[in-house]
């Protein structure tokens, strides 16, 4: 192994004034929903909203008077990028930041915001990625790589050695799989300080590249995902090692549960996960039979999401659950029938939000319309009394279903 | 006055077995924002997400044995229920909780839940009050005021000791006004534990009663507002005696800087806060000039609010910012159209959510439409760009403005 307990106990020596030791707290009405005991480690709430800040400071921290005064390069538009940057910024450190070219003019600007110079080159990140090592070499800078260097994974591994302090009989430790930096030294880390802790990596389903390696199956397809932060179709070779010496099992969780686990994050414990953060909680909920023994530290590793993402997930958790739905409402095409309906929704208590009519297709007679009427409902019961409600008054109503 | 400095400090003594102690942090990005110094107290994060448990728990554990056996009663649909609701709970107190006829569902669940029986009464705060006071006569329960009462006022007062023992050179306190048993008891702490500190009050434009009081003003208009959580007519008196007294200044927030505050602490700090919730940061936002000297901290009181106002405030914020923007394209009414249209703007990275097409109105020539396009961009600089390219290409397009 590349790693050993004793580098991660000389990383979190190395990082202990700068990066926050973060909250590990039992979550009660978590564990009540899911039926096993959840605990939390809040390391979306580090500065830069990730626990990418462990790896680069101890990094940072490493490199002799020569490098630091040319610099370091890492090739990242998210959660490496704002660590590296920020802790080079700190120590005195030239940073550059290579990102792909379409990367959001705000992600360029936070990067830039510590300083550090961004270069914008590629149309991908193996394209940004040779990029960075190109200019690395040219210009003589220590390149940082996001998970498969010693350095990185001690750093990350310290995050365990904080769990175990907070709760020494930990059972088992719940990790999300990227490049693998983070589970290779929360593993050794973990089971070197308690050797019967069981250690389950998550991975987004197309992007089950572990998993694959594994049991021996072709790379995964990779595509969009909701969990950008492990979208990594080939981990490292240190990490592997590691996966494969000291990793129980590792759970595929798919980007409906994702969502949901996003979700209850935000509703239930006020805080927000990007989608990688909250990987740990949708294994949890995936296959809750294999947690139900035991206590479950699950690492919320980031908060980096985009606002509309954000706004989307909870927008459509509202019409899975029924509080928006859509009634599809046929109707004599005559004056004062919209007017008629919409004080019948507004008198229930309804809010709504878009109305369409629709005169020409299907199955509608002349003289009749369809009206789709989509409507903010306080609850399921709510929905079912107005449609109720309506077709008492005659106007043949549906609630549709998504 | 009707609390002492030691009163609130028994209080703290009653209930720090059951209450957290939550976080008071200085934050660094939101202090450089705003250009002053910002501390937050995190009760939002308290289990019922929000300070009211103080004053509960404070209020229940004071009780004498038969009236723990007869069990008490309470008027809110609100964070004051779920705070009696769930500590009468945990005391083995029965508990009934009054709501307005048209709470949703999902607050009375919340609410019953924590074993309380929900009556709903009223279509309105005032008629389910009275009612509560009925009942509260009838049964021989013990009615629980949500701030008139020193208990309440003395357990809310805790929060203050926490701040100053974190911070013993806190210079100002902002404070959320509803019915001001919050600020009522802050101040009474803070002033006899440093008699120089400053207390600032915070209410919404539409519910500046303590405001107006002060000022000899006619009592506030009321109306919808986001921070429902302070969203009172009448202040008590004895917490009006108080604010009188002990409150340096009040300052008005109105319903959009409010957003703006709830859309920082959840991108920045992470965290979610109700409107109530933000209102001190908010304040803040307001009249940073009077924050300029010392520290100031902001008690971040609640974090229940509805999933679509949030997904709500996270979209127009978008849309304030130029990245959700609509083009209005001055098109021929000829097949393929469209597509070209809908090609151009999705080469250039932007993000199609939704088309209409407007034909009959205004000034459109025959043979030609009006197309409005919505359109989600990484950046201002982007949505520019695509109304350039549409430009260059013959489409007459304009950028509308909300």
């Amino acid at each position: 192994m590349s790693i050993s307990l004793q580098d991660i106990q000389e990383a979190a020596r190395r990082i202990e004034d700068t990066v926050l030791d973060t909250a590990f707290e039992r979550s009660r009405t978590l564990s009540e929903i899911i039926g096993a005991e959840i605990w939390l480690k809040f390391d979306n709430l580090q500065f830069t909203s990730s626990f990418k800040e462990r790896g680069a400071l101890n990094k940072l921290r490493q490199l002799d008077e020569t490098e630091r005064r040319t610099g370091v390069i890492a090739m990242s538009a998210g959660n490496h990028a704002k660590a590296v940057a920020y802790h080079a910024q700190g120590l005195g450190i030239p940073a550059t930041i290579v990102m792909p070219r379409n990367t959001p003019i705000v992600k360029v600007q936070d990067t830039e915001n510590f300083n550090a110079r961004v270069i914008l080159e590629g149309s991908n990140f193996d394209e940004a990625s040779s990029k960075a090592r190109q200019i690395a070499e040219q210009e003589g800078l220590v390149f940082i790589h996001p998970f498969n260097d010693p350095d990185i994974m001690a750093g990350q591994g310290t995050v365990a050695l904080e769990m175990l302090k907070t709760k020494a009989d930990l059972d088992t430790l719940i990790v999300p799989i990227g490049g693998g930096g983070l589970i290779a030294g929360v593993a050794t880390a973990a089971r070197a300080l308690k050797p019967d802790v069981r250690i389950i990596g998550v991975e987004v389903e197309n992007y089950a590249s572990a998993y694959n390696l594994l049991h021996k199956l072709p790379p995964p397809p990779g595509g969009s995902t909701i969990a950008e932060g492990i979208a990594v179709k080939h981990p490292g070779e240190l990490t592997m090692a590691v996966i494969e010496e000291l990793v129980d099992d590792i759970i595929l969780v798919n980007e409906e549960t994702i969502e949901e686990a996003i979700y209850l994050l935000l509703t239930i414990e006020k805080t927000v996960a990007e989608g990688a953060g909250a990987a740990g909680l949708a294994a949890v909920m995936t296959a809750p039979e294999k947690f139900r023994d035991g206590s479950n530290g699950i690492i919320l590793c980031g908060a980096n999401i985009d606002s509309r993402i954000l706004a989307s997930i909870l927008m459509r958790r509202l019409a899975r659950k029924g509080r928006i739905v859509r009634y599809l409402i046929k109707i004599e095409d005559l004056p004062g029938t919209l007017s008629d309906v919409a004080e019948v929704i507004g008198d229930m208590g309804g809010n709504i939000l878009e109305v369409s009519h629709q005169r020409l297709f299907g199955t509608v007679p002349v003289r009749k319309a369809d009206l789709y009427v989509t409507v903010e409902t306080r609850d399921v019961k709510q929905s079912q009394d107005i449609r109720q409600k309506l077709q008492e008054l005659g106007y043949d109503t549906e609630l549709l279903k998504d």
